[in-house]
């Protein structure tokens, strides 16, 4: 008979089996040929993990601190748009499994729900505000002194998004907001609403509206109007990473936003380290895309993550069951999370090390990349 | 016509058609996404032979000594628990078809059948007792007693199961012991019975009975109160090797317990050579985990194994044809290690050295993988 | 429903369904096994991005020049022969689309169309005339002096044809130019026709016509006939890159045929970094074979080409819908092209340099190949 | 319509389609997992071109000498046994087409036709004996002689099968030569006959009569007894290849006896190169297993070989169409070697140097394995 899903891959099977093709396409696909989207999920499976034996495990301890708060295992969810296509409750189901289960919530400046009925539906429990910077920046400023007077602890600022990655699911199926939704940030304003000429229906969006200028300059700006701490989200180089620690950002998410802007771009995984060596501990450093399974969360810390963020998989818990659906989610992977960590000979978060982990047979010498003198 | 099977893929597959699915899941499934368990065979087949030709090959000895026993050739068979759900004679059985095949038993703690009566089937023959440390030391003390009162020449202690790997056939089948079975060893213990509440059964007995506290100073425990032997099975890193040898063990079986336990960790055939470098000949190192073909013996000979052992290819056998499905087995991997060695030009088990076996094309360098600096 | 293709290999799948197999055969197949039809490809996808953040691309640039031409983007078309078997307009489709988007058309010596005539179609727009060296110098001359007559801006001399290569299709398709069409720029001669012996008739052409004796001292012939720069295209080595400098060639094609003369040779993305090293910026250095996406413009630019080519790209749009199918593969690349480059942080053309890509995961050192001495 | 094979694994489709199982089962598989078998051609494909232009190849010649004789092309034809099973013209059929196109025909000991009736089919042709030693030394002699007698070039002396590799096929098929067919020898003699107790019976007739204990010394024994010059057929180390010129072999020929004897051997052009270094052109050395186009012939070359030789190529050859299908599968890749030779850029055969190729983009450093310190 049917059982219940037992990992986050039987949860995609079933939300993919439940959402329409214009909707699951937009969840689940990568840029162009998905290259990425596949080797997100590989870059995991290529390291390998030299776990301790006999240590005594009987107290496992999974906290640990992002930004000033405690979290009760290091996963954090990422913030992802219009989640209401995905379950009626949306991102207010959303917030109340991730309170429930004592992490993090990242709220999309895409949210179908205003960013104060999120924080209001689980108050006090920690949020991100994730912010695409508008050519208005006078909606930008709304949008931040909003995010700030409702009680948001960080900004997380998308840098890998000047234009939107070419998603050909979306292209083919003239993906757009479904007409009874909106864009719950910008009630009243053209930035609500998404119109389609023909392609992605978002592309066009982004092309309209998001502020291609963008740059490291807009930090100091940004600084200007709030006191939150600002994450550079989509880093993954060494170059930038210093930049962004030297633009005071208070720390850095590697991430290629689930593979969905640009094909080809190296895995996260593969990218973390670099960055890691390269802000020398002077902020934290976190990462996505492609984290699938609690042992991909120790393989991210091994290599230097402060913890990890997921994007679909709670997408798919949603989609499947609501906020329930997202409880187990989360669940489960804590509990992966849990005995991967104690199958390692780790008690707490911060006995997971640099060598617990090395690349695969195919590539034995566990050196970091040469890389090519930068002309930035 | 049907033919014999003639290789231990071929008995996997008789056994998989005879066994029912919640048996067959128990005994085939690795843990999580099962990386491992196909990595722990391709790791054999990312090794090359360089055989010698022209070497007097007539009197091939296959012999050889394990913890002062001699055993016809270097093969162990690995503990492996509840054989009744694979035949009805279970470990009665394998000890027949062992001891007839000239070699070592490895009993596990959870075997359908008593120790004693397994060592009474087979009398005198050699037989290593597979240790699972339970919270209650009376009981775990009890055991070890009885196993050396028996007889048994060692005692195999499992290192890596703190807790049980996430094995999802077993989560997706509510595997159970079945009613007709109980764990022979603990007759009229509550120790004897596993239960289900609607997930792996035998994870919820581990979870409620086994010691995760067990750690190296427990070596000492164990030695104040035997005088067998102690292997620590389940060690795949340099770091532990180490310590397994500063506390007293008296061999090393490099296992990830056939990639049930911890799914990404390193293939056994690569962790080999670390371990057997860092012991430097102090203790014996033995391998299993991947083992299906007597090529892969030679293989792990050559990087410094002292004799390997098989799990699942001893199950299959017994599934398919009870004592004689063993024997068939063994026979044939004793024939293949026999041709394996004179096609590599080896008269006797010491003639199989380092310069044997190279990395494959694809990483065609032959050097040890530079660690990182431990923490530990 | 169905919708317009989105990437060029569903252009490629729409006209293999319109295409007869002859004719499909002749443009698609690479020579032998194809092993390096499919290496070309996967060529780029070994290379992965490291894009850089939050630099200002408001105002994004593709304009590059090519020996002296400014063109939209950094793209030519590739002389591909027999055109009119795609479609019935043939080489002046092509012609009409390359001028309307801007960059420079390759007109092959096997056009079924006059030189002349092609030129006339797009009078002035920058066009290379590909030049196969026949047996009879004096019909290589006419050829020679018409193009630059008719305004063509460079001779693209094919090096890597002393012989045609083996495509298995055309020898099974006993493939030959079809009754109704000729060699267009050889009319009245005997260079105009194909006669079929029943292997591929095109390779008995070639043996029968094209000059097997040339050599690099025939760059000075060239050179004494004509002031068109030369240049030499099928150049992998940075043997002949040099060779290719001193003999008074004005730029280098790195070019394995679109796979089609020698299976098994490198990949020409692999094979650009050694040949625009050896050049040392003397001369512009090209790469063709396998272009597919705006990303692989970007990636072959980072390791030092000035510009791409694309052959069967464009033979796909031309089969499909003729001048209209090349403007929209043209207009698509054009448009991935972009986005890549904006992804990467570029703003224009020359801000895209070596620190942007790197080799796999699988290879993870960034290192040239260390060659062997060479003998030559 | 059907047309004609246009490769070798075309013919091997042929021949495959024509002969019984038990037959093919023979002549095709490799021993165990047959993981050498795929490897031996895999490592052709992991060699790239790095072809030179410009050269004028109008007059290719690809003549070479092997041990003091002419051949048109450096393909010599492996010894196969039984090839009386594939066409009922067997070994005679073949002796006329290898003299036809001019090159080396090596016949085994186990060949179905008597050997002075095989140089009567093509007299003065050159001819290599392929021995196998029994245990009955005196029939090994007269062998010998025979062969020199009959006017042989040279012996064969295979060094890799002191015991048959293990076929699967012919286990399971409990091969046997069929009863009109003798080893034809040995005729009257018991050596001509084999017998079958139930699995391969070949593999019996090996264990019953072929010398195990063949060592190095032996080569003095045969120089002892012939004059003709002797070839180590089967070394793959370099090790091996030094022992062989000490012990005054005049060449060795780099073979894993076509994947049939120790499955998970080194692809014999992997080991090619550490041969031909070890033997520092003392003596010619030869490699075979895999080779399947002219591409490979050169590869072969490029990295020392003096000629290549196959195998199944001939056998399937012989079994679609008897001497003629084997002097179209001469015929063939005498062409496709000279085509290849031509692209790139060689003239003559000594033209195909060590820069021709590199190791594919996965191994992209074109170093020596690092062998480990050898204890022999
Ligand atoms: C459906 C979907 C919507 C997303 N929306 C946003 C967004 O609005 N803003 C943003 O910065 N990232 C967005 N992301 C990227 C996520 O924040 C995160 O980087 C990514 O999902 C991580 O990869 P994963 O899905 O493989 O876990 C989105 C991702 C998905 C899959
Ligand atoms: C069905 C099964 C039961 C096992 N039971 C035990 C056990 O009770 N104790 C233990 O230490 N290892 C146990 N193992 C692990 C084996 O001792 C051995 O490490 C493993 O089977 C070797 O891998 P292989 O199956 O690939 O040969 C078991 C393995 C299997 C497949
Ligand atoms: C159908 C076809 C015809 C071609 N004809 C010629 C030609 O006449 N002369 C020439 O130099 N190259 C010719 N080429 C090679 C192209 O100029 C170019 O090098 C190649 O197509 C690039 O690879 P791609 O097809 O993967 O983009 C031809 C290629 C194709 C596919
Ligand atoms: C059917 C068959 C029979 C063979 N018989 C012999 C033999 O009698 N003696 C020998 O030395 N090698 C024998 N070989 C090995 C060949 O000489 C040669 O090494 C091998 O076929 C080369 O590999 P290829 O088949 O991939 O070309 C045989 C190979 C095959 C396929």
């Amino acid at each position: 008979g049917p059982h219940a899903p037992v990992n986050v891959a039987e949860f995609h099977a079933l939300a993919k089996a439940k959402l329409t093709p214009m909707v699951y396409g937009y969840f689940s696909s990568g840029a162009d040929d998905q290259q990425t989207l596949q080797d997100n999920e590989e870059g995991f499976r290529r390291l390998r993990f030299r776990p301790r034996v006999l240590i005594d495990v009987s107290n496992a301890d999974m906290m640990t601190e992002v930004l000033g708060v405690k979290i009760s295992f290091p996963l954090v969810v990422a913030p992802t748009a219009m989640q209401r296509m995905a379950h009626p409750e949306g991102e207010l189901a959303t917030a109340r499994a991730v309170a429930k289960a004592g992490t993090v919530m990242g709220l999309s400046s895409w949210s179908t729900t205003a960013l104060e009925d999120v924080e209001a539906e689980a108050p006090g429990s920690p949020k991100w505000f994730q912010l695409y910077v508008y050519k208005d920046r006078e909606v930008t400023k709304q949008l931040v002194m909003r995010a700030e007077a409702a009680g948001y602890k960080a900004i997380a600022l998308t840098v890998d998004t000047p234009r939107l990655g070419r998603r050909e699911a979306d292209i083919k199926n003239q993906f757009n907001l479904p007409p009874h939704l909106t864009m719950g940030n910008f009630a009243m304003l053209k930035q609500a609403n998404m119109e389609n000429d023909g392609g992605s229906g978002l592309a066009a969006y982004v092309a309209s509206l998001i502020d291609r200028s963008l740059s490291w300059k807009d930090i100091q700006w940004l600084k200007s109007i709030t006191k939150m701490p600002i994450l550079a989200k989509g880093v993954v180089t060494a170059e930038d990473a210093v930049l962004a620690v030297e633009n005071g950002c208070a720390g850095i998410i590697v991430s290629n936003h689930g593979a969905r802007q640009l094909d080809g771009v190296i895995s996260t995984i593969d990218a973390l380290e670099e960055v890691v060596n390269a802000v020398q501990g002077k902020v934290p450093v976190f990462v996505d895309s492609g984290v699938r399974r609690g042992t991909d969360i120790v393989k991210a810390l091994a290599l230097g993550a402060k913890a990890c963020l997921i994007g679909r998989p709670v997408v798919w818990g949603l989609s499947v069951a609501g906020e329930q659906g997202i409880t187990y989610v989360l669940d489960m992977l804590k509990k992966e999370f849990e005995l991967a960590m104690s199958l390692c000979g780790c008690v707490k978060v911060s006995d997971i090390n640099r060598s617990m982990v090395i690349r695969d047979a195919f590539a034995p010498y566990d050196v970091r990349r040469t890389l090519p003198p930068s002309k930035a």
